[in-house]
């Protein structure tokens, strides 16, 4: 019995707010329980010096947490004067995952960058960050084409991301923080609607994970995505 | 006429929503126009090395906009690894309003930080923060004497902040991002229920100002800050 | 009675000593008793990026305290590796104060910079800085008028500043270390020749301030200022 | 064809060096190909703040490419003042992978720091920084143990890994950078020596990876670790 | 025919004015012709770590110059957030310069920081440090005596140090900045009263040097301290 | 009787391995006993922003040291986020030395860096990385040469280094860290074939040195440079 008393496939409730930035290009507010990230898209009409001059963007992603977004206060990184490591992997992280489904040619010499900003964690900020600001890029792209800079969005699918664990010799899906913080192994899974791996990041925590457990984790991934990539669709398309 | 059709001594409509994070032992999210803040209030059980032995407690106050508060992306500075000297004037700021108010030696030898995020910014952020920290604050006393660890709330009065400046040659309440990037001068006052001055902070940006101006400023804050203190009231109160 | 023996509204001797460096283009060592501060003027013929070809100057400064200026020694901010809060609220409010009275479109495209470095301290620091900084300022514009490069000065009028407080329930003028660690609430206040307000910051530091202090305070910067301006005079006119 | 000429399955020639420094407690000087990387493993008397009179001990590691290990000139990072998140991220696998296989409780308090530099790169840094740090942390227990400091070596089990990528379509073991930098996806793979999965991150480059190629990679992986494994045992038992 | 008109083997104008600072426990303001150091001695009750519990004081030295101390303005190293090489480089010389007369262990566990702080640079600050330097120790310490801290003065002896060089094919004593710039060599020569050599740092610019050459610096060199041992006992000793 | 057996003027055994990196220019491996220095000089086709369009090249020189290369581990220095005064001490050392050889305007408008890291050291790093970062210099210089990019070398002799140090009142050459840490004096001497000199420190660790100990140093670093200037010129000459 999971302690939030789900299924050991269902995910936590999950919201996928569009728009609701007054300044960003697109911007979505994502919750996936009581998990709740602000994704927000912005666009810079100029390019990272290693692309200048290619033709083409750049997507680009920073994660960040509120000191208080934690069970007890975490220190604030602009304080420190330096970002952690487990933050600088996990923007890395999203920026790969959007930069998967995007056609970064159509998108012309224009850099976007997607905030994630944690505003309450209970888990799963990493994987909320990538299913949200998948849609708030989506709605970025849909709007520069809507104000005619671009004459289709160069957004060529959907990507979303989902944890899964061994949470007590159990295959659990979309762990909260009570379940990672004792799981055996967890593993971040990203996905496109197609079918596509675009990143799988599993990690034994306590034991070596077998071959049969890593699979069962990806086949929750699967499950928890397609119900992810609905959302996506209504988030933009209302 | 203000760009808002507001009248000179008129508010944006102010929000004070308390308690709206699951993890802080008190917090607000406050909201002056389109101007967004979440403030938390963390309690730890230690006070900074200046203060140790002393039996008695410490308030501090930490201050961030997120990178797509504002009209244009502006840099993290987590990423750019130091505070802004503006980001650190207001956190002082803050720190200070906060700390008029609060009877340190019957705190006990405990830590409040508030953490003042701005979650969407349209001018006046510090003033919107010292209000909703307020809120944030009191919140966290109350719970930790229903909790019975302190046998009263510390808590001696209530302080808040509003902005005001010359626009146009007109002294304006609350200025928002329009005014406040043409004033010619503007203030931030921080001020007690009972009438007293916490902090006056007046700068003319483009020309001198006059005694006589100063004090027509002085009398809207006033005006204000009544209309906030009453909005205090019923978010710590009910 | 204060400590110094000095009545409420007397200043400190002061002095301001015009030319004392041998590379700077102005420079003034200023004295409020025994608060000493070497402001020099630098002239750069360049702009910061935000101003680039609009055909105007302008005007920085930059605040330093030696390491044995106070009274116990105080960590080198170089080896440290960051400036506090307080020097950049200072070196932010000096250069508002000077940028106050310098048409900055009459410099043309040139940089200024004022340094400020604290040799001694004894309170008042920010005020002494301000107000010798506008001698060094002034005397760095005429050196440009009579090398030719500027046609007239761009100084519109002086500035000046000093401190006022509440110590021991009496308005005092000018504190020094001594009152100013144990004043009730004290203000810097920026003030022009001809009766105008820069700035002011006034914060309550025991208790909060009525209105009838902040009016005595500023009654009392009034009176040191005009002593100060001509102080001014003397040292730039001869 | 391989740029290299090896078969799909095919490893570069691997050499494990034990016992290469003068002054570490254990060390490997590990090639695969032209990929080398020393390892060090050192031993401290004391544990992070964070286990503390816990009564066990702590893994850790530090990763470090010389500034001309790389094609072209890398900046130094101790010169630029911080690390990358690529290194960031390095750092934490080699750390996470050995604690997958050493009994911390049985090390006492104390802390081995593994310290992976790459004097030359030619692809796959981090997977021979792993394989050569397992042999130099059995090295420096086995030390221990012949001091008699430790009853028994805390290993568990040997952990080793590789990565192995798609590139022009085709499944291969061991990338270069000639591969590396034209792949299509791939994939580091920690193992344990019984078949255990420690971690595994794979990333799609180019396009969605199907979990048919995902299944085949991992079968290159555990062929390529079999053989590492006993390169191991090799080094370390002589 | 030098710059200055002086003779080879002539000192620029020296003078040592000891106690110019109200707070240090000793200091001295050097002038070494336009060159003018400010140096001052503070005293804390504590050792760095490396030496706690071993009966024993330290002394260390720190250096800066004051942006316009120079003929263009040098950026403020607060302000960039770090020390230059060059700035480390000179205050581990005037550490151990001092260290070299100093009895450490008659000091018992205190710790003597130098600041030498360059109000106006014109060639030889470190030199000019060095030598002020000793006479701020020496009031310290002799302070000390006076206060009944210590029993007797742990100063040794005297040390003192100048600067010679190469110029235009010239032998000459105390470069100023204008044979500096062009100096062929320079070196820096650390003496003590009793003929003890403490450092030589002798570099070549343009040419390497003849065994001739670094001799006839090195007697230059004896001169000038001789003269400088003379100013300094006057300066303690009055 | 020298701890290692060796007589008063024997170097330790010294070795010269030139092109030991793939990818750099140039390279050598250099050990002096048990102190190994990996040299390498990669060279880019910029200058810095101080000699741009002035048709002259610059060689600059970087400096670490390998956390365990020391007897206990020392702090990395990229995760210290700054380089220690020593390390920048050094490097500028290195620079010096090797531009006291090369011929600047014949170089053209490239900078050549000669990264020198420390693989194990036992005493004496900083003179064998000179000795070995001339090797990298002529080989990367002759390839350039071979390449066609310059007509021909740059390198105008040959510069070597060696430290020598007063032991237990004995003059000794070539320093390992058991001497080292307990000499009464050491120095460092760079010297150029034909007999010039580059560079002199020295310095006096427990008592100052007399004239005559500092010239039995410079004979003995005269003795052994020679030795060294024979196993440069065969390690590039083959």
């Amino acid at each position: 019995m999971r302690p939030s008393g789900r299924a050991a496939d269902e995910l936590r409730p999950v919201t996928l707010e569009p728009n609701v930035s007054r300044h960003a290009e697109g911007s979505c507010f994502v919750k996936f329980g009581h998990t709740h990230v602000l994704c927000t898209a912005s666009i810079e009409a100029k390019v990272p010096p290693f692309l200048r001059n290619q033709g083409q963007g750049w997507i680009t992603a920073e994660y960040g947490m509120l000191p208080r977004s934690t069970h007890t206060r975490t220190d604030r990184e602009a304080a420190r004067g330096r970002q952690s490591g487990r933050t600088q992997e996990i923007q890395r992280l999203i920026g790969r995952a959007l930069r998967a489904v995007v056609d970064l040619k159509a998108m012309g010499e224009m850099t976007m960058t997607l905030d994630c900003d944690v505003i309450q964690a209970d888990g799963g900020t990493r994987t909320a960050a990538i299913t949200g600001a998948w849609v708030a890029a989506a709605c970025a792209f849909n709007r520069l084409v809507r104000a005619r800079v671009l004459n289709a969005s160069p957004m060529r699918g959907q990507v979303a991301a989902v944890s899964c664990g061994l949470w007590r010799g159990l295959a659990v899906l979309d762990l909260d923080y009570a379940e990672d913080s004792e799981a055996e192994a967890d593993g971040n899974f990203v996905l496109t609607e197609d079918g596509g791996i675009v990143e799988v990041q599993a990690t034994a925590e306590r034991r070596p994970m077998t071959q049969r457990e890593i699979d069962s984790l990806m086949a929750l991934a699967r499950g928890g995505c397609s119900t992810l990539f609905d959302l996506q669709k209504e988030a933009v398309h209302g």
